[in-house]
């Protein structure tokens, strides 16, 4: 039973998030799912995938694995499943791995981006899915240097939108950066792990510190407290996009 | 009565192309008038383009100018229309300019890409509005030659999807290249002016060498024929962009 690992594009506006939620919504990992029990000979197919993207949020590196009955060949079965996935879906690759890889629990680091749109300027009509407006005049330095003081291992429960999490809320993360691209201001945040709703809420936080409503200093008390309500407001699903997720042998 | 002149960005997917046609299409023009009309007052307002782009023709940086009775701060005129306009139009600029600047009249170069997107990949999910996919395998050493024996003053009724154009078909194109970015590849046509359909019915000639289907020395005699049969296939609107258009003071 081969071990497929697959690396996914998606578009998320249509889809209620990566992971199966009941029988009702529509997310990415159903679709594919389905797809691929129905070309493993109606074997029960699961595709673990190596972390919930909310909805509405966006991958351009996604991965997921599968074990398969059927041995395909990994260029033949890119090209089959992406005629048959919407065209808001791309499978980017497919290879066979160990048997014992699993997405999820081997993964080592994920990197997200956040894209913000200053909104003195309306968003280029080409990315206006994938960027989320701030107000202008934000101080960048502030911003950056709020960034710098994230880095490092923590505990991020101020920054999780499930105030009954129960597990560990450590994290580290590894890099937090800021670039600009044109107009667009990047927020790039590699780390061990994510918490639900953690990089939307971290750059809430950063767009408060651009605005002046919190100073980059603020950034340890926050993490200190413990507690949501110190954190920034929790930005849009659509300016998110997954960027990677790396594994140990890379 | 200053004269505004404007750069504006638009995703074509939504509109009959640019201009008016009737009153049942939608058009980019139509939107852009209705709009300045309130604005000004009332005053039935005319926004003339560099030129038409057809149903579907995306632009970077489309050119119009209009005439209006009120004094306008540029910025905030660019604010306030983009406030109005839909999301898939975008002000990018507005200035006021000499009395007797005509946006079409006084156009001296346009720039069209058209994004080709060669199929044994699907598009890029955050890409596919904006190319058109093609059969793999392209010889783009052949399309560059026949791309360079394009570029010169010629006759181009051939590649004008207008049969019954009576005017001059005579047009230069300055400039004719082909760029690959990623997986897709961009043909970059610079030229006097265009006819209706030419850079579609041109890519359509140039992606008909790339799969060795013709030859590049065959484009001279395709020029010379002035029979539309000779050419190739018109692509389809939505890997075209208008890029810029060009005017002598600048």
């Amino acid at each position: 039973m081969p071990n497929y690992r697959f690396v996914i594009q998606y578009d998320g506006a249509r889809y209620s998030g990566w992971q199966k939620q009941g029988n009702t919504e529509k997310t990415v990992q159903e679709k594919l799912e389905t797809l691929l029990t129905r070309m493993d000979g109606g074997h029960r197919v699961i595709v673990d995938g190596s972390g919930r993207t909310d909805a509405g949020v966006h991958a351009l590196g996604q991965v997921a694995n599968a074990h398969l009955l059927t041995d395909f060949d990994c260029a033949e079965l890119v090209r089959d499943m992406n005629r048959y996935l919407p065209e808001d879906i791309k499978i980017v690759s497919a290879e066979i791995v160990d048997p014992r890889f699993h997405s999820r629990l081997n993964a080592k680091r994920k990197t997200y981006r956040y894209r913000l749109w200053p909104d003195d300027e309306k968003p280029d009509v080409f990315i206006r899915r994938y960027v989320a407006e701030v107000p202008a005049d934000l101080d960048t330095d502030a911003m950056e240097r709020a960034l710098k003081l994230l880095e490092g291992r923590h505990d991020f429960f101020a920054f999780c939108a499930n105030r009954r999490y129960k597990k560990s809320t450590e994290r580290t993360l590894y890099s937090c950066t800021l670039h600009r691209n044109g107009h667009e201001i990047d927020i790039d945040i590699t780390g061990s792990g994510f918490l639900y709703g953690m990089v939307r809420i971290l750059a809430g936080t950063i767009v408060e510190v651009g605005r002046g409503l919190r100073k980059p200093e603020d950034i340890p008390a926050i993490l200190d407290s413990r507690d949501r309500e110190q954190a920034g407001v929790m930005m849009p699903a659509e300016g998110l996009v997954l960027l990677r997720v790396e594994y140990p042998e890379e």
